[in-house]
């Protein structure tokens, strides 16, 4: 379906003399505007409920009249807009974005500066925007804060993490709005790089639930040249607010009009399931800019990378030298310690597991020099990006690796010295070319260099961005961990097809995370683009993987193959080491089977903090996948098969939580079955504690 | 002659149980180390004078134990050294590096950490820096500031600029050290980036003189991977500090051993000549690292420049727009303004003027799209270095200068937007290979970009190298402008032909220099390096060139040529513009004449403030050229030209300040005559009030 003709009706919408209103296509979501007291309002309603009372907004400007009153509407255009479109990659084949518009011209009488404000109101939700035209009196400007409001209606319940300007690493909360000042301070686990900024500061996307069970997700889409927002609550009155991103001096961006900040979303329905499948934040986004998508390609892979972040083994080559200057580095003076799983022969061996199981690439972290004092140091030039260690043989492995249908990825670790990342970036995607890798996980652990920035403002985000649209002319994938939450900019941008940005599986094995966990991370961190989580993990107890460890995965087997489900992905890692999925071949079927993309998504049962059942079917395939994750209380219920090609017959591999199955006492604990289903089928399905099932269902032949 | 092998003398030269004295090759100039009460002290005299009082050093760091006392030697070693070496281009054909040297090892009991320091005695004076050797319990480091003292023996009279963090544009005042308190405020001057750091702070080079007749110069040397070292005055006990540039989180410096700092250079002697002669900065840093330096050759200009600094045009091309936006700009909708000089036709007729007279180059300013909103606006994507102007065909006009025997000089105006530079700064030095410019004239107008980051910080030191070593794989030279004041890195990097990093000929434009100002500089900015100080300046009246101008060039024509002489650079502009030169052909064949390279140079004359008289020979030629140029008292005195050939004969061209000349009421008052000169010759000469003269000696046939 193609774009309507925008119509032009000033104030034909409107309610009042300066007040305008639009909705959504089925009319049940409402958004109002006005300028109150030249203050400009809105305000939200879903089904008649209020989702958001009413609501200032406004930019408070450095050295220059704010333009946060004043205002008087000048004008406004209506439109609506229905296309669908196709994404590279993604949950579903086709992705439908139709939205009614309203476009509101502002003009600041004392200055004659102009601000307009745009709404796109759909069927679950709205997103806002910003815009600055062209125009005399307003070119170049500094923001000191943005004050967009959102009063909340109620007491809600949330699922947040601490508002922070260099991690998002934290374990979710879940408790009303007035309890996060009492519980700020618990919430706040040690990180490499941290900067919280207030007792009630929280980030997005933050997922709420209010107490006549309407679910409102707050975040941003289309983040492009401008600082991360976080929200700030006013806990007398509910009432939440930007609160952007500091830059080295304490302000909050750059712009010169014309100009346009991201897009402020808000995400409602009565059912949760709706929050998942939401395709608001990428129909905000602009559409793919490449004229060639070809080289991008969803991955499955392995990696030399658990060995270290569970078994304890090291990144790197020696314990010789107390520190490295990479200008004088000469390894042949040293003796190696000996734990170094990134070596020829143990990619080998991963190369080969990857061949025997269909996975596509094999992560290697630690391959080249420098990681012997890569940690914490705020050292500049930190990496090369390019020179192996003396065990690792970049051409043999890439060879090795080519001739069993198998790549390496690539690993690029910035220990957050970005300078030195840009000035080798090029020279590190030539490698890359070179030696036909096509995908990077790039990371940003510790303290950003240059020195004052953090990970989510302006000048960062400007580079996370640039890392991508560099790695494009390349033809190379990035995978981003430590960078800011996504806001759908990998529909503009589908190689970026991955960040880590949360709180990981690596968690896991540091400090274990809340059982729940993933249960609320598709309503929060999964908004705005995937998550590389990382699951499969078949060895909870961490002990047995590195004897100094206390750690433990507070997961079951089961559900950590649900997980490939559950947690949408177009880059999914088997995670654990081959020896241990050597030991569980049959519950490793599972993740040999999954796809990575979809031509179908269905979600269909969830509820932040307790559950979520997907099902999905695969691109260009006809067999489908279920996969259940739980929290503390497990999930009994009963799933309906209704998604399946009717009259069709299916085998099912249901690899279940054994009946006495629990995420801590007893994970390993699982059940395999097959069974014949078709549309008709109601399958009861039992999750333990913290745990899941995953199901495969294929056409019978 | 070559190194003496170094000799280990353990308090060889102790002068008490913890005391160490090392002295110049000719024995005039001793340096004495201690450590008082576990503090580093040192002290030096010259000829049995006072140079430096006793002077603590040491550096303090951020959360880590101090480096300021609690130390014991636990070592010394001296050497000597005597090496002669040849400049890839210089005053000189050979410098020769004569030196003994002291290393002080000492060592911090309580903390078990090691800091050496090495001093280098030479005929003319001293330097001195901080070694911290690999170790144990020093690896990586924050210097907060660094302590290194200079006690001044008397209220010397000093001739400074303002310390500052942003730039070195300022006029001098010539004052007492006790002076310095009461004089700052109206020696600040506005600039585009300027932040002092306290009333009494200056920059170095800093001159001095004292009442016994001893001229002293504190500066630094090999400023690599370091802060900018500024001194602050105790003006009480006319001790002077180093006082280093602050990063954007107010620290100054971070460091991993194995670490050294900059050298701290005192120049000493009872004769001025010697601080313009003294090679002592260059021989403290490290040889050429360069293989091949074929292609490095000093160069002399014309440009594309006084037109707009002086003449009021424009490096923009038109008015139309407010601001521009690089990604989108289309100067195709614009109305150009006509005041671009940087169009085809007026190169053109540059390139003509360069090859009729022997000119290397042609500089252009305002080639590149950007130039409409460049200024101010801390803009990041400023300029991309490869697009130009409509109006500039960069093919042809390249073309057209080669097949003249000229090249067209690139123009990198950053704006300080400095990651910016860094992204484009491969395709715009491939952009010059493929055009065929070999040098590029650099600029840092404005505040730093990263923001709250300093022109003299570290981490912009690391940047302007980083620019230099860049350019050498492309084989191109560079002159960076509003830099860091050079430090004798162009012995290290000798295609770093120039800086300017000083209030140059584009002040006599805007406000008119003192007409002392050139007397100075030598003293004072050239240590260090040459300055692309761009003389030449023929109509001083600047009404004449922009009606809108007030300003007046403070010189007489006669001095402006001499400034080729008096202000060695291997870089060197004829600055005004051909319509002005083509009324002073005459006067302007002094300019044709004087080379940019020499084998040899003499310092006839000077005392600083008042007169400067030197004399150079051609490299690999036999024609002399003495300048000099004087302050408001004009100078008069009787040259030896006891430097010629004894028994050639020569001919003199002499151009100089006619008997009425005054830089104020009648600068253009020049006289030129001949005569025949030999080694026996005496010449009576006369400089008027801001003015000079140009002698060029050529063997008669």
């Amino acid at each position: 379906m193609t774009r309507i003709a925008p119509a032009v009706l000033l104030a034909a919408f409107s309610l009042a003399a300066n007040a305008v209103e639009v909705k959504s296509p089925d009319g049940k979501v409402a958004v109002d505007f006005d300028v109150k007291n030249g203050v400009p309002t809105y305000s939200m309603t879903f089904d008649g409920k209020t989702v958001i009372k009413p609501s200032t907004l406004g930019l408070e400007l450095v050295n220059a009249n704010d333009l946060m009153d004043g205002f008087n509407i000048v004008g406004s255009e209506t439109s609506a807009f229905d296309e669908t479109w196709q994404p590279v990659w993604g949950e579903t084949k086709d992705i439908r974005n139709h939205y009614n518009e309203l476009l509101v011209k502002l003009r600041q009488t004392s200055t004659d500066r102009f601000m307009n404000l745009r709404f796109r109101v759909y069927d679950d939700g709205m997103g806002f925007r910003y815009e600055f035209p062209q125009q005399k009196n307003l070119v170049y400007f500094v923001v000191k804060d943005e004050h967009s409001q959102f009063a909340m209606n109620g007491d809600h319940t949330a699922w947040w993490i601490p508002g922070d300007y260099d991690t998002q690493e934290y374990d979710y909360t879940e408790s009303r709005l007035s309890q996060i000042r009492g519980l700020m301070e618990g919430a706040i686990t040690d990180n490499a790089s941290q900067t919280q900024f207030s007792p009630t500061g929280v980030q997005t996307s933050l997922q709420m639930k209010t107490d006549d069970g309407l679910y409102i997700n707050l975040h941003e889409a289309a983040l492009v040249d401008y600082s991360c927002m976080h929200l700030n609550l006013d806990d007398k009155n509910m009432v939440f607010e930007s609160w952007l991103t500091p830059d080295a001096q304490g302000n909050k961006g750059h712009l010169q009009a014309p100009a346009k900040t991201p897009w402020r979303t808000v995400i409602v329905s009565d059912d949760a399931r709706d929050m998942l499948s939401s395709n608001l934040i990428l129909n905000l986004n602009e559409p793919c800019v490449y004229t060639d998508t070809s080289w991008i390609k969803p991955v499955k892979y392995v990696g030399v990378w658990w060995e270290m972040i569970g078994g304890g083994k090291q990144w790197s080559y020696t314990f010789d030298l107390p520190s490295v200057k990479l200008e004088t580095l000469d390894y042949s003076q040293t003796k190696p310690h000996g734990q170094h799983p990134a070596n020829n022969e143990n990619v080998k061996k991963y190369i080969d597991f990857a061949a025997e199981h269909g996975f596509d690439q094999v992560l290697v972290e630690g391959w080249n020099i420098g990681w012997e004092d890569w940690f914490g140091n705020s050292k500049d030039y930190v990496f090369d990006f390019q020179t192996p260690y003396p065990d690792f043989d970049i051409k043999m492995l890439n060879d090795y690796a080519h001739s069993k249908g198998v790549r390496l990825m690539m690993h690029h670790e910035t220990s957050g010295s970005v300078r030195n990342y840009e000035r080798h970036m090029e020279a590190a995607y030539d490698l890359m070319d070179k030696y036909g890798y096509n995908s990077v996980k790039s990371g940003y652990v510790g303290n950003m260099i240059p020195r004052g920035e953090h990970h989510y403002g302006q000048w960062l985000n400007n580079h996370y961005l640039y890392a991508v649209t560099e790695a494009a002319k390349h033809k190379i994938m990035v995978n981003a961990h430590e960078a800011v939450r996504p806001t759908g900019l990998c529909r503009t941008y589908p190689n970026l097809i991955g960040n880590e940005s949360a709180r990981g599986t690596e968690y896991e094995s540091f400090a274990g995370n809340k059982p729940s966990h993933t249960t609320v991370l598709p309503f929060t961190r999964l908004q705005g683009g995937p998550m590389d989580y990382t699951p499969g993990i078949f060895e909870m107890d961490m002990k047995k993987v590195n004897p100094n460890s206390q750690g433990h995965v507070n997961s079951t087997l089961a559900r950590q193959l649900a997980l490939y489900v559950t947690m949408y992905s177009p880059l999914q890692m088997a995670a654990d080491v081959p020896e241990v999925y050597n030991r569980f071949m049959d519950a490793f079927q599972f993740i040999k089977d999954v796809p990575v993309d979809w031509d179908e998504s269905r979600y269909l049962e969830a509820e932040p903090g307790q559950y979520i059942v997907a099902a999905r079917k695969r691109k260009g395939g006809d067999d489908w996948y279920v996969g259940c994750t739980s929290g503390e209380n497990g999930h009994a219920s009963t799933l309906s098969l209704d998604f399946l090609e009717p009259g069709k017959k299916y085998e099912a591999t249901i690899y279940a939580d054994a009946p006495d199955a629990h995420y801590q006492n007893n994970p390993q604990a699982y059940v395999i079955s097959k069974k014949k289903v078709d549309a008709k089928t109601r399958l009861k399905m039992k999750a333990a504690p913290g745990g899941g099932y995953a199901i495969s269902i294929k056409p019978m032949k």
